[in-house]
């Protein structure tokens, strides 16, 4: 496959075109921000994805993480480029200026997490991290951990992690059972055995500071009995530097199918010393702080693995000579042609290119509304909230089920060759396989979708996203999509209406469905909505090739949302009447 | 996951109460044959496939093939459990009694396949394509060919390969270029590359038969112009076995996403030795003698793999204690509910077992038709030819989608633990892979049923297939699920016939909706169908289970047939009205 090349020229045309940027930094009063300032983050954050990152991909794959003595290391080069990545002062990019952040707005910085996800995901992985962990301390911890840690977090002198999962205890967090006991200085003594910890220990920074769920001697059962703490790898001596190995280590690198770039670390912790972060018991919610962002976060790692095949197959397609074409000869001078020609070919190709597009447009919409809940205060901060919660499991869980599609589809346009590693295009597919596992299954997402953020508070959260959608709707200036737009999201809003009062197994039985229902629905809005916009592009391609991909959407891809449709609107009936003993064949 | 089981009990469920196999063998002649033979003979396969063969699979996988010195070493055990393997015969089972076949029906023999593909697909790899390379020597070869090779071929004393890829020439064998020049003792000196040759060498007989397409010197371009040569590793000296080393040789192992313990092979030929099989320029029919039994039994691996996760996701779930199920508290002396109780589970798991279970009835009537070929030569004999050639693309394309599809869902059930090497739910989905691609891809198996068996002959091998159905539904006794197979075969009927003289690029655009739709029509067919016969099982978890898993399948299974009509019946103007350049953002 080709070299990564970040799609700049849809994300500008999603930010100018569809998103109108100005006016939406204007109105929610993000100062000093404009396009041009984020059309030049986004260039250079493109160049950094594309030179510093992509060109150790492959070989990462191939060399993977070791661990010796104790230590690990990444694969040659990841180093390297994450000292240049923190240079340029990537990773602060979000952070709080208090602490040295940039205080920059989503829609500058999600592009270039899509572009680095979709350059290199194993490399990524730790940063995003890092930012989860930024987030967690920024909001939970005591002024005093702060001082200690926050800056350096966000200038990414040092990076953080976060330890949920133990080997008995991964969707229910209930069951942990890792130890926390009160120290007389104020600390605590955190014993347990964390598994599936990415960036667990690496070799590229001076120190690594652990999130880590544990209990209290008295704590209650559950998880109203579960607190988190902030566990340096190197405690701090009197400068703030780091000092004294601290208590914790590296079990074992777990061997994986993909991501194997990224240190996924067993993590051992024999009293090691930590501090509170948020209140006693209270660890989960401050652990929601992390995860909301890094369930989004995930989500865009589908996306940018879906991109990169996206790019790899086309490159394939235009390349690859077999065959003539059923509708005639195309490249008479050759002695077949290319692939692409082939509408199965094509039919892959715009598979691919109309949920890539899609769910980039879902990201941007997400994103926007991540700036409106940063800059405002007003009413509007409250409904941008609970789009953002309505959004985020289906960003997360539509979005890396849609990467594994694509990515299948891109291994599929190489035939044989995509099954060979060299070409990169199966590496995608197993890299991109974990985004539908962790930070919660797809399943616990649709569940998360359904039981929790449509069903709570009479669908106050949905109808702040169809509120949201609607008044988008209002302005488009194609009349005979508008129209389509608005009877789609109606019937989407009345379906999702239609489930508040169902009981717990039939939400339960069609939660994933749900999950894919409104995911198919909102694109075929989005689809929709960036068609009209397109025609106003002065580039007849994109006008062209956004109206002819939005029409292969419709007719394709967005019928699929029926399937889910049905499924939800009936009982769980058919799941609840299987017994235990009728899945053997005796 | 578990060590696979055999599944037996669904096989003999198949055989007895569903396809009456003592009447068909009467019915067709099949002298000799009856349940209690070929039961013992499933028993038997069953036993060696689980103690044999699984065992190697996970190690397999991590160990590799090795090229040493121009010389494939296979994993640890896998040339020992060969050595056994031919020993008992299993490699006979289908071959010519006059060179030592045991000539067995196919109803016997593919059950034994289907086990051990999903005990161990990268093992048995090698075995298949001698049993394909077996077919193509029986039919075309001159007796004196025959003589030397086919006895040491059956019984698996030497493998045997097929060469046909090139670096530039897949889909597309008209572009092939090895040179075939006849010399004057009435062999072929033949030079050429060959990639992705599946046991092109190893560590396991004294002997490899490679069956190579290349181009006499005067050929006519394109497929035509093609023959097969039979090309032994070691060329045989006046006693008949292997002695001087023959101009062929390995160049390298593919590095592949998975069947790693099977070696794929790039492949020199260098003025090698090899012996015309066939007439001359028609390399291309005898190559396809052994195609159409290779991508059934591509077929028959991706529901080997999908049985063997089903198996681990089903032990797994039931294993797995998180939360407690939504429709209240099942394991109350547990901290939690075992997940096979959440009704997303419970959903998962039935989508693998009415996909899996589905298709090992579409495989069984394959079979069945096999044997009717096999040992009948009237009108009987043609209806089951036509039959098979239409059901060939579909078995090959679907089970291995459904293959993708299943291994997959089996990851989502063990959540990260899925991703992690050691359980072996990430090897299926990797091992299974490559069989959308191999032996023609999906898309080329979808351009065959779509292009040559739907339309050829006006509709003949569709209507044979419409005629087998009907009389099988005629004979179904619960008169509900009677009437809704009538009404879905006749739909399916009805859409087919409606492609007839629809033009090639319309055809070329709607080829793999067409196989999907079809195979989910017929898989709905087969689901009635078995449920009717089970309701006659004296063992009421069979009847329950069936009649259950029926029910499920129709409902959220079945439902996806109408996306894939809604797109056949359509043209493929959308697909024709993107232009190149409107894959580019740009």
């Amino acid at each position: 496959m080709p070299q990564f090349k970040a799609p700049t020229a849809d994300i500008q045309f999603l930010l100018n075109d569809w998103l109108a940027i100005d006016q939406h930094y204007l109105s929610i009063g993000a100062e000093g921000m404009d396009s041009e300032l984020i059309n030049e983050i986004i260039a250079q954050g493109a160049k950094f994805a594309e030179e510093a990152v992509a060109p150790l991909n492959r070989e990462g794959d191939e060399e993977g993480c070791k661990l010796v003595n104790g230590s690990v290391t990444t694969p040659t080069g990841f180093a390297q480029a994450y000292k240049q990545y923190i240079a340029n002062g990537w990773n602060a990019m979000l952070g709080n200026p208090d602490f040295d952040g940039q205080d920059l707005p989503y829609t500058a910085a999600i592009p270039v997490h899509e572009m680095l996800n979709a350059a290199n995901l194993s490399w990524r992985l730790t940063t995003m991290l890092t930012e989860s962990a930024v987030l967690a301390v920024d909001k939970h911890a005591t002024e005093q951990l702060k001082t200690l840690y926050l800056s350096k977090l966000i200038s990414g002198e040092w990076t953080g992690t976060m330890n949920l999962t133990e080997p008995h205890a991964g969707t229910d967090l209930a069951l942990l059972n890792s130890k926390a006991i009160p120290q007389d200085d104020g600390s605590y003594s955190v014993t347990g055995n964390k598994i599936f910890i990415t960036g667990g220990d690496h070799d590229w920074t001076t120190n690594i500071i652990h999130l880590v769920l544990a209990r209290l001697p008295d704590a209650p059962a559950g998880v109203r009995g579960i607190s988190l703490f902030l566990v340096p790898k190197f405690l701090l001596n009197e400068n703030a530097e780091p000092g004294e190995k601290n208590a914790v280590s590296v079990g074992s690198i777990e061997k994986k199918m993909g991501i194997k770039g990224s240190p996924t670390c067993v993590m051992n912790y024999d009293g090691a010393k930590g501090w509170l972060v948020g209140e006693e018991n209270k660890g989960l919610a401050c652990m929601f702080t992390m995860m909301n962002d890094a369930r989004f976060q995930v989500g865009l790692q589908g996306l940018g693995a879906a991109e990169a095949s996206y790019q790899g197959a086309l490159s394939y397609a235009r390349d690859r000579l077999q065959s003539r074409a059923p509708q005639g000869v195309q490249q008479p001078d050759q002695k077949a042609d290319a692939i692409l020609h082939q509408p199965d070919v094509k039919k892959m190709l715009l598979t691919q290119k109309a949920l890539t597009e899609g769910c980039r447009a879902l990201a941007m919409l997400y994103a926007q509304q991540m700036d409106v809940e940063k800059y405002t205060s007003d009413e509007r901060h409250e409904q941008a909230k609970k789009v953002i919660a309505f959004l985020t499991p289906i960003c997360k869980g539509f979005m890396t089920d849609m990467a594994t599609e694509v990515t299948n589809i891109g291994i599929q346009v190489y035939g044989g060759h995509g099954y060979v590693r060299e070409w990169g295009m199966e590496q995608l597919v197993r890299d991109t396989r974990i985004a539908q596992l962790y930070e919660g299954t797809n399943g616990i997402q649709a569940a998360d979708l359904i039981g929790r953020k449509l069903t709570r508070d009479g669908g106050d959260m949905q109808q702040a996203t169809f509120t949201l959608l609607s008044s988008r709707i209002a302005t488009m200036t194609d009349s005979v999509r508008k129209a389509q737009a608005v009877s789609l999201l109606q019937e989407w809003n009345e379906t999702s209406q239609a489930l508040l009062g169902t009981k717990a197994e039939d939400i339960a039985g069609a939660a994933t469905d749900y999950l894919h229902y409104s995911a198919y629905s909102l694109l075929g809005v989005l689809w929709l909505d960036m068609a009209s916009a397109a025609e106003h592009s002065s580039n007849e391609h994109v006008a062209r090739g956004k109206a002819n991909t939005c029409n292969f959407y419709m007719k394709r891809l967005l019928p699929r949302k029926d399937i889910h449709k049905s499924v939800v609107l009936s009982a769980a009936d058919d799941l609840m009447a299987v017994e235990d003993q009728q899945f053997d064949y005796i």
